[in-house]
């Protein structure tokens, strides 16, 4: 759709040892191999309904999820110069302590290697710009369920050492007790000491009843968590770190936000407005900290934002929230959202709703589509 | 501000017989009136909290939320024309179903006693025109309790008697099951026929553990249910509508969405996505109806938005997703949000701040900000 140069902040993979280590799981997340068809993925507490035959629970995975050889099949059928790979949820959030630091090391590894391998047959003198191949970067898995948070601060400052890996990706459990939990300072400060970018991406949604019970949410499939719950479990996040005054201790912080924020760039005002009205907080007479930048400020300043978001409406909100079109990134969540009809060399129509909405917020401002496209992504995470 | 006619579609009051039947109350919502103190209106579950001396329990609650001169105080300071009053939440839902009814048709007459009193006393022959005056206007409640729907839909035609309601106020519990019930078609049925405005809004929020438990909640005040849980709870209400096919089924439905959609503009495209990524709706070969209309176009057709969103970035999503400036309409969420610091003759910052969002906006479109801040709501409620 463009000849300039288009970078995947938000993809995904499995890698195999992964997918492995899920099979020999049996409770969430874990992959169900039935016999003569396509492996189950139960990653949602639920979609691990008794009452679902195992054949049939969760969903269904295809090589996409871990034959790198597809991905980059996506990426030319799209146009994709440069996929930013992440380990998808529940990431490592569910192993046992004791394990955490050796699987956090291998898949990491594994990541390096993957985008090693590939970049070097691809261009193996290295001699050819961004944008005319495909490339592979990487954003590393932590050990957050590691027994001290210092394992998780020593693979933050390993992963500098790996030539592709480009940042970290984090759920919203943090250590286990959310993202305001004060046990996360060492990890914020070893963050902000090696200027690594945190992709905040959610996993856990929301509780059953915020949507009127697992009935009701069931009865509309995936739509009410993947589509509400995703979002506002990303605001909610990152709105406890304003309020716990994450952003204050460490300003030098960089999180890029799943979804556009998740629904953070249109809450924006009205969270500013009732932190200003809240008598709990220090400013207001109260005796509870509370944050001390604003809101914007932080929007401005710390946090980045994919484009992955649908529509005009809500990238004009996230441009705005941001100060400009400099803080957005192009990405797909690849290979999530596949076409329903998988003819193979059709283009997925999640990925075009996003190039068109880009394309149609900034008809006028060329330097914008380009930016969000690639040009933000090869600058903040520089890519070469 | 401005000398264009300037109409508040989202201010409320208690009247005081509802004060006064909270009073009577030991439940929530009730009101508590300490020895020599400011009554405690609380109305809130999570603000009933036995560790919380009741002297301090809730919020408190001045003349503001039942004297209507002290209304049209407020309105005479921020520049506003015209309110359309609406009873705040709770509304009439959480009474005995043998008492709706009548509390009901009690407080809609004192609504409609309320408006034509101070319209007649401001202008007793009526010759001035909308932007020379203080007028009132007002959105019925409705008995959702009553043990059986067409009590409902009996006080929805009973509203259009009387000469100052303009439609209704409804929350997101509908007849206790939420509104994708197919026991509320009779009253979506009624608002259609009747061509009533529903002003859709929250007043649940969500549940504790969607903040990491009561403890995390309340360690940040009201911040986290007003900020995000209200906003949700509005989005989750409007998309299970929208799922369950009550746009479809009720193509003429007019709904105001409080705080601009909640979240609704900026999640419109991702809500979108799901929805045709969905397998269990029929169009993709699954067995559940799903929506047959597009979230833009039920946006477009069937949605209005107040502009309280307090910035701009929210305010740019509510007019994209809209397809224009002529379907927002200024609100102001009186009497909540007072200043911190109660000086009698000084504006509120959750006005102003939604004021200069509006300039901002449409800094080159003064069409646009007239039509938002009293043109639409003139128009849309045929108010004169």
């Amino acid at each position: 759709m463009s000849s300039a140069l288009i970078v995947d902040i938000h993809t995904h993979v499995y890698p195999r040892s992964y997918m492995d280590m899920l099979r020999s799981r049996k409770a969430v997340p874990y992959v169900h191999d039935p016999v003569n068809a396509t492996p189950r993925l139960i990653i949602l507490s639920s979609d691990d309904d008794p009452s679902i035959p195992l054949d049939e629970r969760g969903r269904p995975v295809d090589p996409s999820y871990w034959d790198i050889n597809v991905k980059l099949a996506f990426m030319r059928r799209h146009g994709i110069n440069c996929s930013v790979i992440s380990l998808a949820n529940p990431w490592l959030d569910f192993l046992e302590p004791e394990e955490a630091q050796t699987w956090a090391e291998r898949i990491n590894d594994d990541l390096e290697e993957t985008c090693a391998r590939v970049n070097q047959a691809v261009d193996p003198d290295n001699t050819r710009s961004l944008h005319e191949k495909e490339t592979l970067f990487a954003f590393g898995a932590l050990p957050l369920s590691a027994p001290r948070a210092d394992i998780v601060v020593n693979e933050i400052k390993r992963l500098k050492t790996l030539p592709h890996l480009r940042g970290v990706i984090m759920g919203t459990s943090g250590l286990g007790n959310g993202l305001d939990d004060p046990a996360l300072d060492p990890v914020w400060g070893a963050l902000q000491e090696t200027d690594s970018l945190l992709f905040l991406h959610p996993h856990y949604g929301l509780p059953d009843e915020a949507f009127g019970g697992a009935e009701v949410m069931n009865r509309y499939g995936h739509v009410l968590p993947l589509a509400l719950g995703f979002p506002l479990e990303t605001t909610i996040a990152v709105t406890r770190m304003l309020l716990a005054g994450v952003f204050d201790r460490f300003p030098g912080l960089k999180i890029l936000l799943a979804h556009s924020g998740g629904t953070l760039p249109f809450l924006a005002g009205r969270i500013e407005s009732c932190i200003h009205h809240e008598r709990k907080f220090v400013a207001n007479g109260g005796n509870v900290p509370g944050p001390q930048r604003s809101v914007w400020d932080v929007l401005q300043t710390n946090i980045y934002l994919d484009a992955v978001v649908y529509g005009t409406a809500g990238l004009k909100a996230a441009v705005t929230a941001a100060g400009g079109a400099d803080r957005l990134m192009f990405g797909t969540d690849h290979p999530f959202f596949p076409p329903l009809d998988t003819s193979e060399d059709a283009e997925w129509p999640s990925v075009t709703t996003n190039y068109k909405a880009i394309h149609a917020a900034f008809d006028t401002e060329k330097e914008a589509v380009g930016a969000i496209l690639g040009g933000n992504a090869a600058r903040i995470l520089n890519l070469k």
